[in-house]
């Protein structure tokens, strides 16, 4: 068996048995999944998944960036290809090195899919690549493995995509009028048309002008551009807009200033501190408009995305090679606070990728502003010791009702189940030793742990 | 009950037993509380707390921001009033949402007074809130609830508050006057007269002028009425200082460059860099006091005070909006420390709200300077993890014995007896796993549970 | 007896028992000791160590710096003399105030050596000061004290020195020559000639020119003396470099600019901020220089050396007051990552003192960029607890095999043993862990056990 019954619950006999009765309670409730990165298009088409390389290598950072730091070519794995020449070789390369995961969540991720979607028992290596590969790939032509069949095994009760405002939605719309009960909905996010960074930034913003009929090169023409655009998105189910900057800096510019920026960044002409002031002041856009038309508000801030300069020229943007950098909340945050931190009818959900910041910053603000919650720990923390850390270091001051379930964030779409049940068992595991030092209740527990698993993410999401 | 005697210490049996064992030994050990926000005027007056609510809600920011963070309106809790209108409605709001508070401090502060001094053992609720108040409100008008009868309850050594150098100090002259015997002994605090940013900054310096019989308009009268300030201080029992500044930046003038900064803070011509270089100097002309006249320094750095604007405006200062940031001490101190820091008389403590610099600067800082000791674990950290993270972050480079004790640094009189036997717990739990482990011997763990408890603090507080 | 068999492992007996068997596979492999500070001097004269205080006090900042912290004068404590007048004295302050290193890994490391090397197995403390005096006085004075006898004794496969390109290295060489088989290699450390805030900088790069014959106050003749002294440490077994710099700051500048710029700083014109780019530049030529000539590159950065002004002019640098402060590697390492960073045979280590730089950059960047590894725990941070925070805050995102194994990097040549027999008990205990929690295989475990103590670090180092 590659699963252990009792994995990633407490060693020591009294919290285990804990965390054992609270698993059993919330191990089968259904998956609310409110941010991630599938394709809706698989959901509208439900064609097959290619192959066992195409499905769990080629599309997983988490597993092909392990694999390129130990000196594997990231040509041989097919990455950046459309389609993988010979799957079965690179799937041969990644079975050989498996062992490279140990310690890590890749392990347990894919060893929950090996088990209890494939049926494979004995661990993945050089010796049993092949019989791995034939077994997966068979499984994958068979009706219980087309996207709707296996959405409906996992029990998903909302799969969240994640949507540029230029993006078309016909995926969804094809899915919603399908007949399909699965319910899959868009995020709306705008980094395209709000990060003078970005690629084709202006062009974006001309195209958002042809599709919502306004005149974006004004700056009231584009927030009205915007708006349109967030209400065609919640037309379609949207109850959610995500941020992606490289800090959470926020500002809360005079409309003219605010007018004149734009006018600079949208003409190309604006400096570092320039582009970096738009994005900031487009936070506080995007939190009034929130305001208004009810859409929660995610912030992901701090990565320092393709940090790698020749892996984003050959392989292009989201390749495994955003990296970290120290965050600042407290002060970043105060102009948007400032202006809307006291309305209780906005919601903005705060993630982090400096953990320094989530006992210094994040849980005092959280366990203060009505606005704000905490986002679950997020990229390169979505992992037992990264979910523990968070919950010790964010419960104290935030408690656990400024927070909102969890987050798989994944493009790999058989990771959800998976990626879910690590982290309800980290929340047992963290109230079972809560309740064994008699800091909680027991019938507590089981009140919270429901609600980390199922209420708050609900409540928080608006779902 | 509400409380488990095993509370917070270590679930392992082997490990448990230690921990009973060292706790058995100090927890009736007196309590010294060297650093708090109590009112020396309770204890001068010995009147009754008037009700549940203005005791256990309105003085604690712990418990408001959290009401607040969950949309909680401040007004319905009768914050910023001088009397709450309808105490028992305030009481039920608290009582229906006290299951935000699970996992948080203040529920084991809260459930520790509600068992220990009012002898309710059902957990508090929208259901029990009326019983819990009217049996909370029947004990508080009985003889053995007075302020002097719970202090001696409580078994309190030293009680220390917290005063401007303008405060008349009459209640605790009072006190003194009495004959009772409580001790209770005033900090010098001196932001109000350091702090350029701080409200009426140049009016109290004047203040401190007629007080003094000095012309503070001069550098070397400012400092000479300072100085008898302090000594006024001195005579009422007080041995610390403290210091809240937004940073832990220090500097060290010439006199000729000090007397013209401090002319131009104290005419209100300083900007932002002058000001903060003025209470950059201020540090270490305080410590240069503290090494002639011999009260110990403590400095609270790191926390953005007031961060919400309009809880500022409409409810003043210190209402749970205090947000902390990344601190540096390394460069900071640098400036006093070259001037000051290998002065084995002079105790400069210091205090944390950033926990990254507790392993990184500061125990390598109290680990080798003299006159360097750490300050117990702060504001939002002084919970069962934080004080762990604390312990196992400190320990391995300082030792215990740069070290000072705990500190409750309350407002809420009654949550002190609570807040001290969690840190007892927490670190009998922390020896004990040290004893489990094999890294102490269990003799040495007693002697160590007793300087942290009462030891340490005598000596470093020099009390 | 002062050390008991299961010291550091879990406390719960079914991880104890994994880490035990773990231990015991691993517990007797060589020791490989890839980075220190001990003197190849010692091992070509052979000499008897002169007596305990100049072995165990003297040379070791972290005992001396918690003596100094604690009001014990450096003076009485024999540091910076050449001889110690009277080294009995000197133990017998060490001797009572040994309680100070209760829960610090010297107490551990002391322990280990006392009863392992020389039989005592009471605790050092005032009464038995003098008994462990003689003890160990006699035993130096013995064959099997020498410190070849000792080399051999524990079971050193290879010891590492650190050393100076214009080191003449003949204590190395005499080694080699003497026909004894012990493997003692230099590793070059370029700091003096590299970083332009070194005492003697331009002397120092003078020096090199006539060692190594080139004109070295051109950039070119100054980059072939280095290739040129590199090569001689390689001759000589050398098969790493070390950088000891106070950021991680590296650059990648045009010949033309990097010329100027050499010029500019060897001529001593060149501001601070020229300095560090000159740093920053010559990181990253010496990585250029390791995909020539092989030689592994490791980086000590985050370090504010010789904080204490008054310690270093009266005592001199390395005198236990270097402070860490604030790390920024996702930036800084950018120039040398742009143009180095996806070379397969490049090995650059990454060491941090900033140790909330583990999970948000150094784990990130070591999981994805092929030339990186990260470094173990260095200076306050090879502690249990801080061996077992990195394990949890790297493993997850850089995996097992992106580590390097263990340093001892010490001037305490008879804290070798112990301090590798720490590292592998935590290793084991955290292992053990995975293994109790099924996150591990017990048969992986005890592959990645052996892994950490040994191929992982022979690897790494082309040892």
């Amino acid at each position: 068996m590659l699963l252990h019954e009792d994995r990633l619950f407490p060693v020591e006999e009294r919290a285990l048995k804990v965390a054992r009765a609270l698993y059993a309670q919330i191990k089968n409730l259904p998956i609310i999944s409110p941010h991630g990165h599938t394709q809706a298009a698989w959901f509208a088409q439900n064609l097959p998944f290619p192959d066992p390389a195409t499905l769990f290598v080629q599309p997983d950072h988490y597993v092909f960036r392990m694999l390129y730091s130990q000196g594997v070519s990231m040509d041989d794995l097919g990455i950046g290809k459309a389609t993988i020449d010979d799957p079965r070789k690179v799937w041969r390369i990644f079975a050989s090195h498996y062992y490279l995961f140990r310690g890590t969540p890749s392990r347990i991720w894919l060893d929950y899919a090996f088990q209890e979607l494939f049926g494979l028992d004995e661990r993945l290596s050089e010796k049993t690549a092949d019989h791995y590969y034939d077994t997966i790939d068979a499984k994958l032509r068979t009706p219980e493995f087309l996207p709707r069949a296996l959405f409906e095994r996992f029990n998903l009760e909302v799969l969240t995509t994640t949507d540029a405002p230029t993006d078309s939605l016909e995926a969804i719309k094809s899915v919603r009028n399908s007949g399909w009960k699965g319910r899959i909905v868009p995020a709306f996010r705008p980094d395209s048309v709000v990060d003078p960074d970005f690629p084709g930034f202006a062009a974006n913003i001309s195209k958002l002008g042809e599709q919502t009929g306004e005149d974006t090169s004004t700056w009231s023409g584009y927030l009205l551009a915007l708006r349109k655009s967030r209400a065609r998105f919640k037309e379609l189910g949207c109850t959610s807009t995500d941020h992606g900057h490289p800090t959470a800096q926020t500002a809360d510019l005079s409309t003219s200033d605010a007018s004149a920026l734009f006018s600079n960044v949208f003409s190309g002409n604006g400096d570092a501190a320039q582009r970096e002031l738009f994005r900031a002041q487009m936070l506080t856009e995007m939190a009034k408009m929130s305001l208004e038309d009810g859409l929660v508000m995610q912030i992901h801030p701090g990565s320092l995305r393709n940090h790698n300069r020749l892996v984003l020229e050959k392989y292009g943007r989201d390749m495994g090679a955003d990296i970290p950098g120290q965050t600042d909340y407290v002060h970043a945050l105060k102009p948007l606070l400032d202006r809307l931190g006291n309305e209780k009818d906005l919601t903005i959900i705060l993630f982090m990728l400096d953990e320094s910041t989530i006992s210094r910053e994040l849980a005092p603000l959280a366990g203060h502003y009505p606005c704000l919650r905490l986002g679950p720990p997020w990229w390169f923390h979505d992992s037992p010791e990264g979910m523990m850390r968070f919950r010790q270091l964010a419960t104290e001051t935030a408690g656990f009702y400024n927070t909102v379930g969890f987050n798989d964030d994944t493009r790999a779409f058989l990771s959800i189940p998976a990626r879910h049940d690590v982290a309800r068992r980290i929340d047992c595991a963290y109230l079972a030793n809560l309740v064994a030092q008699h800091r909680l209740d027991e019938d507590e527990a089981f009140e919270v742990a429901h609600e980390l698993t199922y209420g708050l993410v609900k409540k928080a999401y608006r779902l």
